[in-house]
């Protein structure tokens, strides 16, 4: 009989529904040491939080995250919420001593994600973050590949993550568009996903030149004849210097006419270049410079050989954007089950938002910014 | 409360695996007036059964089929085994006035499908046949797109389905390489899904010409030194007439070399043509005549205006393999609800099974035969 | 100085462009052994004949192919005509002792196919079939690599040759849709391409299936308000044996929306695949079993270890659908230098042809025919 | 009769080959109202030149460009030297009344540029700069499309331009990565043609910032064994606002593993959406917002109803790289006949370089820089 281990999550909306079904599945598809119940859910609007707990399969459901938080029989508190409450819920979580899984971007500013991540040394708690996409196995793949000196020394980071959900100048300012709830715009929810992978796959980044823009400056209020300032960045591009000598651009906007959910990166070393785009989750594009018969070929990374898939369907049967989750998931149960620190983890949440940080100041000075 | 409906499934190996996930999914996702049970799973190796019960999330599990069907408190036979024992079982459940769900093909034979068929009419069981791929969003935008006269007149269907498992000589003769366990190769693994789909999009077949090929004729038998002749089809080839003056052409392979799971379909009418590929099937691709920008458009169904999709994630966030299915069983419940046959139903099994009795035959014969 | 040799062309439409840029590019491009003076260009309307050498730069105009023909100063006849007249231009031509440069399909029927391989047989003419598709670069690549042995044994071909300019019901009954003048419609102007193509690569057919199909009956004729019946087949479907064991499938269609010009084939074998597209005639698709980074790969052949790439532009600078018919007359030139036969050649345009009458009469018959 | 115009051109290695063949194919395809005459080709290496002139089709040769542009009967200098001898060149060809067509990028340095535009302006020469690219069929119906306001305000450009051919460190140190010849490496060579297309489509480019980068520092030079310093760019990139508010990135490498001349555009407007890449020159990819059956589509810019295509081949036949140039010389000689000043120009040069200039100074200084 495995040793039961009991969840709380924080937040239930679509992350929550993800999270959710991370934690359901897991366990049906892959051999984990430690078997995860979903002890509680956790929202400020009871009848939504009550639908979900029943929709998704919690036991519980609850309106005070602190009352979770203090209660002795959680041992994880998985983080859900929009990122203004990251923090607090993240130090006393450590306080509490429970393993923490914690949504991206790790907070809303550098300030905070530091505070969090003292707060987990102090604590010596083990944390997660959650940028899934480094789970999806054509990007674990990649990551293979690299480690093994496949592509040589690496020269260039090409990424992007587009999207197009408010192009419309009449979609109304919710509060992704509101800096006080959000923290930024396309920064904060899609380069942090991008500037993770480049790290993941590429290295640290020293230096980074940039610009975020506004196009729609003032939106409608949700169900009002009033509109409102928009604070946050719509588009946001950006240039980088790795510490290894690589350098890179990232462009993420939702105002990519025509993309949905259009995250691709490229990355070209002496040896060999991969690109993987994640509406094409299962692919992985591979050059490697073989004489006259050289090309890019398309891997569909759903072979028993590829990470995570002897888990799933057979070759060619595949997998969605929800499995990325329980990958993730999969990989925190076999951490603390060895007492470990798994990766992304706040660590990297800090690096990351030192990007961030490091290219919103960017924008402001018109200089290059160090980390 | 929703009334509960008690399921209980026969078979616990890939298909059973899928099964099970579609039924512990539905209700998480979708709107179901039904609350599916997962009862009991059935299987001969008791070990293997019992394990599978623990993992897919079944409260019991049985050895005997025939003893599940017999029990009061079950509501559905879910049917997962091999071919040659789909016959016995939907027979057995219809008279014991279960509702049946049963994978594709329906049966080993056009006899076998005639004489399950009758069974469900005389008993008056709800009855559906899982052909699944007709579930992915894409496909059923395409169906949509068919109805609502989009394509015009119909002209052309141009199907494949490959695979690559097989062309190594040395692979096993595994029971899905014997015709008295499976029936067929090719024919009834590949040919009945891309014919289910020729019928659901197109319309009925009238006659076929064709060819069943076995490339290599004698394998080892697995874990022994003694070789056995393989007596199905390696690659079925085959031209088709339809009812309503539209031709078609379906290749079916085990031998084709790089293709994974690569079911791809093509139709051409007077005014569009609609194209999809399983190894993307989040995706479909559109032509429409509309002047000098007309091009065939790649539309990533993941919309919340594409099918079944409201239910799932925001644009651009693929589903997967097993996604269909619970697409599948969601409609099921709805039709058991409101006391109606859903489609595709043994009717369809029956008719399907007729087109792949007219390619053996007419493999056999070197002439078109008639359905 | 080279030896000049002087060309005469008959047909001057759409063939006659293509083999006049060829006559007049190749010598600038490739290092050629003889020197092709573009002589005179014939065809039956003197204004347009004339208009044609003006533009395309031929010295002279004739209406009358027999006055050409008996010609001393003519060393080679070029025969771009509807099919009608392949076989007496070509016939006369072998009497005078001139190389045959002939458009594919070789003629109208397999008798007439014949009657030209015999004069040239006993005429000793050396002669060429244009079939320039052999001779994109990407279509010699897949040849050599199969001659290499890098696919193995092959498996499968598969062939279409897709278009759309006749789906409009009111396109009128142009000559190419009238036996007398065509011989027949996808057959020979479509089916001929992709069977020369499977010859090339795969091998010699033995047996085909197949259906010729006519979707519309009836068309207006030309500036008329009368309408005319139509006696050419829309679509061509078939099915193949080829002598090495390997099986094939062919579709042709002038009914395929959105298909301008898709000739695509692909080719399986036990060690790899290999796969072209007219419309990206610069790629070809391969893929080799490699463990799992096995993918299909993307050629771009225009690199100078390319077949003919030497003589063009640097790599991923590519050419186009005109390119091939210039490396066909380059190595006619080459093979006239050495007196020898090139290939494709009447030969090989009788063995086609045979593919086409079994072709029509298995759609008669509904019978399997032997070539 | 057409009245003749006599060309000289200077240069004949890569460039020299391509505008030959636009000279000697442009009036066999299209409708031009003068008869260009392959007057002179001019370069230093007599032998070399003597070959060309043969190999091209031009009626003499030279080795002094002084001596050529004195010439009386010379109507037209053609530029296609390495960029340090086009200002020299170019203001000589002014003085002497010339037709001047220069290969892009205009100048090695701005102030070189300015100069050969002042030249143009007191001798009122008619003036082009062979941007070829904009005359790809599908760019130029690209720009149509942005011009009828199909894809609405305009948001993105994302260009890059990818080449792979110097990632090996022992690739020599030739004339193209010394600063004295080449002016500059990835910079001028190819951040001048996607700037140049960023301009014609999207509109002027206000600021820019960006970075030069050197993988290699030293290489070997050609048959020594001798290692000397590069002082060129091996990559560029930039990031760019525009005048009308759009902002943009451009990313030019040599050190792109797998891209042999991969140029591509993506712009995003408030409407619609187009990508083009320079390896599928036939091909426009366009998305419009139109509801549920939205996508991206590819358009196969090979009809009639294309730029420049009714002068080719029938639909879905493809055209190649040099036909680029055949479409720029094309709409020169009718230009010249009209005494206008065609499109790109000089002015257009001038422009071009002061992004290019503006960008060396960004890299320089680490911040945004005004043009």
């Amino acid at each position: 009989m495995k040793r039961k281990l009991n969840i709380a999550m924080i937040g239930h909306r679509f992350m929550g529904k993800a999270h959710s079904n991370a934690w359901r599945q897991v366990s049906r598809f892959f051999e984990v040491p430690l078997d995860p119940v979903m002890k509680v859910i956790c929202g400020r609007d009871e009848a939504a939080v009550k639908g979900a707990a029943d929709k998704y399969g919690w036991h519980e459901h609850s309106t005070s995250w602190q009352q979770v938080v203090a209660r002795k029989d959680i041992d994880v508190i998985d983080i859900c919420t929009p990122g203004d409450l990251h923090m607090p819920i993240a130090v006393a979580a450590a306080e509490a001593k429970k393993v923490i899984f914690c949504e991206k971007p790790l907070a809303n500013t550098l300030a905070e994600a530091e505070r969090m991540l003292e707060a987990v040394h102090s604590s010596g708690s083990i944390h997660m973050l959650c940028h899934n996409y480094r789970r999806a196995p054509a990007v674990m793949l990649a990551k293979q590949l690299i480690d093994e000196g496949r592509l040589g020394k690496l020269y260039h980071y090409r990424g992007s993550y587009l999207q197009d959900w408010i192009v419309d100048p009449d979609f109304p300012r919710v509060w992704r568009l509101e800096k006080a709830r959000a923290g930024s715009g396309a920064l904060g929810d899609l380069v942090s996903h991008t500037a993770d992978l480049s790290r993941f796959l590429v290295g640290e980044i020293t230096e980074v030149a940039g610009l975020l823009n506004t196009f729609i400056k003032e939106r409608p209020l949700p169900a009002s004849d009033k509109k409102a300032p928009v604070d946050v960045d719509d588009a946001a591009i950006s240039l980088m210097k790795f510490e290894n000598g690589a350098i890179g651009t990232i462009e993420a906007s939702r105002f990519a006419l025509g993309h949905k959910n259009h995250l691709r990166f490229e990355i070209n070393g002496s040896k060999g270049s991969v690109a993987f785009d994640l509406e094409r989750l299962n692919e992985l594009e591979l050059y490697l410079e073989e004489g006259p018969d050289s090309g890019f070929k398309t891997i569909l990374a759903t072979d028993s050989r590829h990470p995570y898939i002897e888990s799933w369907w057979p070759p060619g049967h595949i997998i969605g954007y929800e499995h990325t989750f329980i990958h993730t998931v999969c990989d925190l149960l076999r951490a603390v089950d060895k007492q470990e620190i798994p990766t992304p983890n706040f660590e990297d949440g800090v690096r990351n938002q030192r990007m961030l940080d490091a290219l919103e100041r960017a924008s402001a000075s018109g200089r290059w910014e160090t980390l």
